[in-house]
Parts: structure tokens; sequence; C-alpha cells
């Protein structure tokens, strides 16, 4: 970090969240001292083929590792904590503070991944104080949200208090009765708040995002009117609406099977620790559902995103062993598509209707709210903890802008905050907040296989390939400069109706041609043929044979030439064409 | 096609348009005689890799080529008009009747594309008769969209009178005056129609679409506000809302300068025909651009859609050489991203306001209104036509589901319509509407250079190849079973971290131990060694090779294994490690 930050001043430094939903990690740096809240993943994008998975750059932590004294979990969500089992195979946390379910599914997650032997985990409830190091003393304020057990945190600084929000909502009816602490923000308001670091998803959107409760009803009405089997997909990290699914599977006297790792996961361990109250006798597995009455079934499923391999999602491609569709099914998206997802998830509604099922689905139905608060929510959270400084975090970058724009319309000065971007390091002194430097702030992507860390070059060449294929050309040629085999000639992912034969053959004309051309040359001064610029003649036949394929072809698919020479070279010196025998 | 079909029927078969919005191709045949209506493209959605057009299969249409007695164009949308080019290079279309905006692209498409030759192109207008063979004639009634110079159409055939509405809404206040002909509709829904065919787009969404005009107070304040430049992206084909965005830049005093191939084509042809009025000295070249005052410069711009190549996208990626975003510039979004290219926009507003632009976007700004009636608009259509048979098309299933349920709440029997797939033959006989008969309804893929029709497996591969690249390994085996080369071993998109040269030293191990154990019963009973079996060989190894991939990689890339062997085999017949030489 360069010279421009003050001492006795916080350091903080976003790795990921910003400019994106996804990958929240963030840096607290005090001194020689760091504490992380938050290690998310993402998941990829467009034109990351192959990825399964996105990190944040995590150098500046691996550099600093000595300096970390632990980390700071708000909640269990995947793009909060999906990152640690990643991150402790690189650097050392000492400890995880965190509420109890985000625990639970972490410790999962780290036994799964094999690491974590050296990281203690230390689960929190509300109002509990940690210290982490000797400056930082972190408050956990529970907040609403839709994953159960999550929190807002308090950050005691020598600087001041710093406050971030975590991922919230207003809910003045949570499901679980788990009220938003206000009282405890209000306090802090009173008291004085040096700065609000704030979630700042739904942004753009106006009003007050309303209670997860008020899907109930409809929900409700959805399934009273269904006359055959029930399906309800919805995220699987949704506690509290997977709750309500259960109790009014419940009241309307069907049992239960659940589809998807994910569903079944957080199931067990949200009933294990008290957040999901239902008997044991709700539940059947899915090769009882077949025996039971239609109107006594309801199968809960991944897939509301229309993800290829969920649940819901083979259903609808008929793809499913044991369950078909049929008419008179209901089926519920309890969930809106996430941007990226909507064609995934039509298709998945169309597949369903085609097969008979009456498909419930769309905004207008009220079967989902958001787990993120709207503008009024946001000003809500600013008029109760009054911050001197404003961070907005936890979105895409108009997102920030709006939610500094709300900011400001309630009195927050405009250089009393900043639109930060990933690995900005915001200085923040009891007077100022600024951006000082910049760390590494890139991505990491991880591939289906977890083999390693996919880089750019990697991911171009990918795209490459997918666009136009590959061919591969292999020849070998003997150390008088003679073709010894028939060049083979291989086409993988490109269209094309060209004569393979006659391909073969202009390819192994052109091969002659380039190797006659440039043999002279190329033997002239050589006093023996192992001197022989191979990669030379190699690079100089390439260049030709992509001239071949552009014009045979008319498209560019990726090439890759193989020449091959005999492993021994004669011991004399070679010409064109001389008469020198090839070793076996 | 089947024996179900009646002689003395009406056959209704789309190749195209249903169970998505794209691609528009109906084929209406009575006895020996087919019109076709609309022949139109779609886009590649996911997975589509390399592919640049998405045309419907047209096997049918290729058989029974002896049939087609023409062609009725409605309006001059790619998804009505895109595939005409390429169909015409596989049969003949004797006369293609259509609106004089349509035919002017039309004819353009034809030219570049060196076809038509044998089409003679007719333009029609309001109210004017075409007999198309000698069973259809074909009445084009104007109707309102968001493409100028659309129409409607009854077709007057031997069993009734079937409208067609093509695309439209109903808009009471056109931008170009030219009104929906709501009597004519009403005077055959007063003779009696047949069957309605109707555009479903948006039969999810309640109410009436708004007027096109409705977005002008808005665009107008957008503009009056913008304290520097204006860039205005909307799609090139919205001939209205060019018109709409060109009279405001005069309005306020704003020359304008165009950006991206297809906005200049169609103000080119809508200018020509009148349909754009404006004068000559309203636009500027954009190397003027930057020689003016920034509140006297509107930039009107391809890439509402986030099109990776289009001007805007280049301009927000700051590749563009001549355009850089600074502050004071106003970018105005004029369309709203369609479902799919969500996350290409709105990652191209965040990059434009990060280089200090504001951008005006989202659908609360009224800056964009749909092309496509709503439910009151649909419901309109079917009580103007008052149609005894019904068949929703244009819209994926659950808009047609929904579009058939509309109809039904107006008095339509439910027995009265289909809701049908591509291909699906519906039989339409004065009493009767049933589906009797599939034709192929696949779709066919073409690439970017135009250069194919790019089939499934070629997909299938390159999908493959995207997702975890591609190892070539060649090596060369001597006619005694040795390897006469260094086994070659090349990457690409794979990702690992492995040993390179400890890699290329296994697959020789594998590939000489392969050998070895199968080389004497392969040449056992053998006279001369040319005989051998090497494809068996060949995919022996590769199969070792592939598990010895997948387990020092972890994962499963493609693989292309070369097996080559010198051209002359030694006339002697041969055993492992004999002392046979290699003819050179």
């Amino acid at each position: 970090m360069s010279q421009n930050a003050s001492s006795n001043s916080l350091k903080i430094i976003p790795l990921g969240g910003l400019h994106e939903i996804g990958k929240n990690t963030c840096v607290f740096e005090y001194n020689d001292e760091i504490v992380l809240l938050d290690a998310g993943l993402a998941f990829p994008t467009d034109g990351m083929h192959g990825i399964q998975v996105v990190l944040p750059d995590t150098s500046y932590l691996r550099e600093n590792r000595h300096k970390i004294k632990g980390m700071i979990v708000t909640h269990g969500h995947e793009d909060h904590i999906g990152g640690i089992p990643f991150h402790l195979k690189q650097f050392d946390i000492p400890v995880i503070y965190g509420p109890r379910l985000a625990m639970s599914l972490l410790q999962d997650k780290l036994e799964e991944a094999g690491v974590g032997d050296r990281t203690e985990l230390r689960t929190v409830g509300p109002r509990d104080m940690v210290r982490v190091g000797s400056s930082f003393l972190v408050e956990y304020i529970r907040n609403t949200h839709s994953m159960a057990d999550s929190f807002s945190v308090a950050i005691h600084t020598p600087v001041g208090v710093v406050i971030h929000t975590g991922d919230f909502k207003v809910d003045h009816t949570p499901v679980d009765g788990e009220r938003f602490d206000l009282q405890r923000l209000a306090e802090h308001g009173e008291k004085g708040v040096l700065c609000l670091i704030s979630d700042s998803t739904n942004a753009e959107v106006p009003g007050f995002t309303p209670s997860e409760r008020s899907v109930f009803p409809n929900l409700d009405r959805a399934i009273a009117q269904a006359p055959g089997r029930v399906f309800v997909t919805t995220f699987a990290s949704s506690v509290h609406r997977v709750n309500m699914i259960l109790e009014l599977a419940k009241k309307h006297k069907r049992v239960v099977s659940v589809l998807g790792r994910s569903m079944l996961n957080v199931i067990a361990h949200a009933r294990n620790l008290g957040y999901i109250k239902c008997d044991d006798d709700l539940f059947v597995p899915l090769n009882m559902v077949n025996k039971l009455p239609d109107e006594q079934v309801l199968i809960l499923s991944t897939g509301s995103q229309g993800e290829p391999m969920a649940a819901m999602s083979r259903i609808a491609r008929q793809e499913h062993r044991q369950v078909k569709i049929r008419e008179g099914d209901t089926v519920i998206f309890s969930a809106n598509p996430i941007p990226g997802n909507t064609i995934a998830v039509v298709n998945t509604i169309d597949k369903l209707m085609m097969q008979g099922a009456k498909v419930i689905y769309g905004r207008d139905k009220g079967i989902h709210v958001s787990g993120h608060g709207s503008q009024e929510d946001q000003k809500l959270m600013l008029a109760l903890t009054k911050p001197k400084f404003f961070l907005p975090v936890h979105g895409e970058h108009r997102m920030l802008v709006k939610h500094a724009e709300t900011a400001q319309s309630m009195g927050v000065p405009a250089e009393n905050m900043v639109v930060i971007n990933n690995g900005d390091v915001v200085e923040l002194t009891r007077d100022s907040i600024r951006v000082v430097d910049k760390v590494p702030s890139g991505i990491e992507l991880v591939d289906a296989a977890h083999s390693g860390v996919v880089n750019e070059r990697v991911l171009k060449e990918r795209q490459h390939l997918a666009e136009e294929g590959v061919v591969t050309i292999a020849a070998t040629l003997g150390w008088s400069g003679e073709l010894i085999s028939k060049p083979q000639v291989h086409l993988r992912g490109v269209a094309t109706n060209i004569d393979r034969a006659k391909l073969e053959a202009t390819i192994a004309q052109t091969i002659e041609l380039v190797v006659s051309s440039r043999w002279a040359e190329l033997t002239q001064a050589l006093d023996n043929l192992s001197e022989l610029n191979w990669p030379r003649l190699q690079s100089d036949i390439e260049m030709e044979l992509r001239r071949l394929l552009r014009r045979e072809l008319q498209n560019n698919p990726s090439l890759v030439f193989l020449l091959q020479t005999p492993i021994e070279p004669p011991v004399a010196s070679g010409r064109r064409r001389s008469t020198a025998k090839v070793a076996s």
C-alpha cells in the first residue's frame, strides 16, 4: 500500500461485492490488524466457459496474511460464506465468528473441502460483543433478511463506530418472530455513528420491500386451489420461505418430499437449530410419493432459477427418473428470475406447461418478495443510524450511485460519501472519508473440477474453441525434409461441408511446398541436422496452414499443428532430398 | 404429409414463431398451392456457440417447392423478413408482396446475398388486394406497430376469410398519422371471419400498450435537461422512435450524428420513402461532432441491447476510436432489454456511468413502449373481427396459452382454438380447427461466416471444447511398433498447473505400454504389416490416454489423438521390436 494512507486511520477495502451482486468480501484494517467481514463467492456469467465458481483476487490478503486476526460472518448465504473454504487453502484465519445457522453451514463446507483445521468457528447471538485483535470490538445486531439468523454489525474501532448492515430489509412481521433490533441501531445513532456501510441491492426500487409474511396468503391460496400434486420451487437458502411452505403443506394435509441437495442440506441444518419447526412425519422419501393420492403430496424442489442440473429443470426436461409431470399438477415458482437466468426460467415454465402442469409464476402473483430493502428501508436505516460518513456497498455501480443519492437526499453531504469499486482502499478518520489507494481486485475463476484457477488466456482459448471449433493437423517430417507419413487432419466443432480427402491432400501439398521453399535456407550452414530450427519451420508451415483453412473453410477455427520428427537425427549433415535414411 | 388431412381444407403450418419470439414463418396451403406469410430469422441463445443466425427447418418447403406460389410480407422487421435471403438459396419464391419499406429493406438484403433473381418483389399499400395462386386473395389492412408501414392481412380462401394480424398494437395516435384501419377489420367481423391468427407477444401484460407518442414528452424533457452532448440508443428498426428523436434534435437545435450500420441503413430507406421527414442539414458526420459545442450535438446509436459489437457497447468499453464519454454527457436508453440481454445492457449502463455520463434508463422513465398490444389490444382485435376460430401465434408457449384464455373469456369456445407448436399442421374447414399432422420443425443454425449449417453434433463438440478445452496428442509409430518420435502434446483452453515434461513422459510411457501389450496379438496372423489394424490400436491407445488425462488433470477435456505411421510399410511381415528399418 502506498504512503498516502495515514496511520491511525481505519482502512476499509472491499475485495468483492461492488459493481456486482456476489462474492461479498470486505477487509477492515487498522495499523497491523485485519478483520474480514464475510467472504462470498459469485457464479459465472456469460463467456466464463466451464467455470463453476468466481472468487475475488485475494493477493492482498495473501501478502498480509500475518495481519489477519479473524473474520466476522453476517449470515449464511453463499455470496457471504461460499469463498471461505477456498481462501483457507491459501491463508489462515485464526477465528471466524458468525450466527449459528451460518456457522453450521460453514462447518459442512470446511469439512467437505478438508480445510479449516487451524480455524476456530465461534457462534454468536443477538447483542453479543466479540473482540478481534486489539482494535476491533464487534457487536452483533439482529436484522431481518430472506435468510434466517442474519445480522448487522457495529464495529467499534479506534476512530469510531462503523455500522455494516449486512444484507437486510426492514421486516416488521418476520416469519420466525426474530425482530430487527431497531432499538440498538437507534442507540448507536444517538451516540454517534462514524460511518454506515449499507446494502444497495434494491436502491433503484421505490417504496418499502414487503414483509416475507406477505407471500403467505398467496401461497396458501395457490396450494388450496391445486387439484392434484403441488410442486414448489424456491431458493434453498430462503429459510423463511421454506418454513412457510412446510407449514402450508401441513395445513393442507400434504406430505412433503424434498428434491435437491442444497434444499435437503439447508432444511437439515435449519431444523437441527430450530429455525424450521416441523415433525419428522411431514416428510416422505420420493419413492413413497407415487403411492399416495395426488392431493396429499407437495414436492419442494431446487431449480427456481432454471439451473440446468437442478431437480425442477430436470423434471421439466423429462430427465428426472422418478418424477414425471402430468395433467393436474400445479407448479409454483416462489422466486423471481435473477437477471441472466430469465430465459432458463421461462423455458422451464413453458416445458412444464406443455406437459400439462398449471404453473404459477410472475411478479403479479405475490408469491415472492425480495430479501433486500428498497429505498424506504434504506432511508430508515440512514435515519436510525444518522451516520457522519456513508459507504454504499452490495450492488452494481448504478445501485451504489442511487443509494448515495438517497443518502444525500437525507442530508449526508456528498463529500461525506464515496462510491467505490472492488479493491479501492477507503481511509476513514474521525473527520474524513476518501479513497487513498487500490489493491488487486480482479477475479479468480475455479472450474468444475476445482482443479485450479482458470486464467484469462485459458478463457480466451475456450471462447475461440467454442465459436469456431478446432482443426488439428499432425505431420511427420523426416530428416531430409520429406513427409514420412500422410498428414492427419481432425476437425472438432468446425462447421463445414468440405471434402475431407481433398482437404487432406491440399494440406499435404501445402506442407511440402513450405518445406521445399525453406529447406535449402534452413539447412545451409548446418553441420548437423539436429541444429535445424524446427520451431521456425513449424511456425512457417502453421502460418500457411492457417491461410489455407481460412480460404477453404471460410472461417477461422483454432489450429493445432503438431510437427513431428524422428527422435534420432542422422549423424551426417543433411541437404534437401538427401538419401539419409531414418534410424529406427 | 399423412392422409389425416382432408382435401378442400386449408392447412396452416407455422414453421417458426411459436414457442419463441422470432423467425416468424407461416405456410398456408390449399390443395397444391402454398402461400408463405413472412420468413424471419431469430438470434442465437445460450450454448449456440459461434452462431449468428437461427432459421427454421424448411425441409417441408424444399420438398414442396413446386407448390409455392408466392409470399406475403406484413412488415420489415428481421424476425419477419430476415430469413428470405437464406431461403432463396434453397427454393424459389416466384413473387413476394409487401409494404414499401419492408420491400426496400428486403431488396438490399437480396442484393447483398446475391439471390432473388427469379423472385419478383411487388409493393402494396393499404386495402390493396393481391391474388396468389388460384386459391388465395390477400387484402392488406394497415395496422400500427413499432415499425412503420406495417400491415395485418385478410386472406380470402375457399374455406373462408382468415385474418392474420401480423405484429400490432392499437395506437390511436400513430407518429406518422397512418391510422389502424379498424373499419376494415370491423367490416370483416360483420361479414364473418373464419379464423383469427393473432400476435401473442404481450398476452401476459394487462391493459393497453401506450401509444408510441407517449414517449415523446419524456424524451423531450430528457433532451431539454441535458447540459452537454446527448446520446440516444434504440432499435434501428423502430422507425417511429427514430423519427421522434430526429424531430426532438431539431427542436433542441442539435445536429445528429448516426452510429451503427443498421441505424444508417434504416434511416436511409425510411427517409427515401418519406417515413422519416427531415432535412439533410440535420445530419453531420462523426468527425464534425468534436468541432461543435456539446449542447448542439445528438448522437443516435445502435447498441440498445448491449450487443457486443454495436456502437454504444464499444463506446462503453472505451473501444470506440472517435467517441469517448466524458463528464456532462447524457445517454438515453430508449429501449427495454429483451430477456437474455439484461446483463449486457446493465453492464453497458454501468460502464457509461463510471466514465461520467448521466444515463437515463429503466421502465419508470417512460422513454420506451412496446410495439405489441397487451391484453386489451388483443381483446379489441377479437371484438372487431369476431372470429369463429382462433389461433394464437407469435409468442412463447405460456403467452399462447394466456392469449387463448383471453379469447375464451370473450366467448370463443375452447374447442374452436388450438395452441400449437412450430411444425404443427392445422387443418381449417368451415366447421372445424384441428391439428392433423406434424412436419419437420427444428432449427438451422448459420455461423458467422455463413459457411454452412451448423449441426447438433458440431454444437455439442463446441460446448465440450468451451467447458474443458482440448488436449491434442500426436505420436508416430514405426512399423515395428516403436515410437519413432517423441509424442507431442498441446493443451488449449485446459486449466491445469501440471508439469508439462512429466505429462509428456507419462503419455509416451502409456503409448508404449499399450502398444507392447497389444502388438503380439495384433501382428500374429499377418503376412504384411500394412494389414495391421491401426484404427483398433489407435482407439486402444486413446482409451488409455483419456484415462490418464482424467487422472492427471482431474478433469475431462476433449482429446484429439493422432497416431501416425510411415507411408510405406516394410515388405516383410513384422514382429514386435523387429529390426526392420523404416523406409524414407
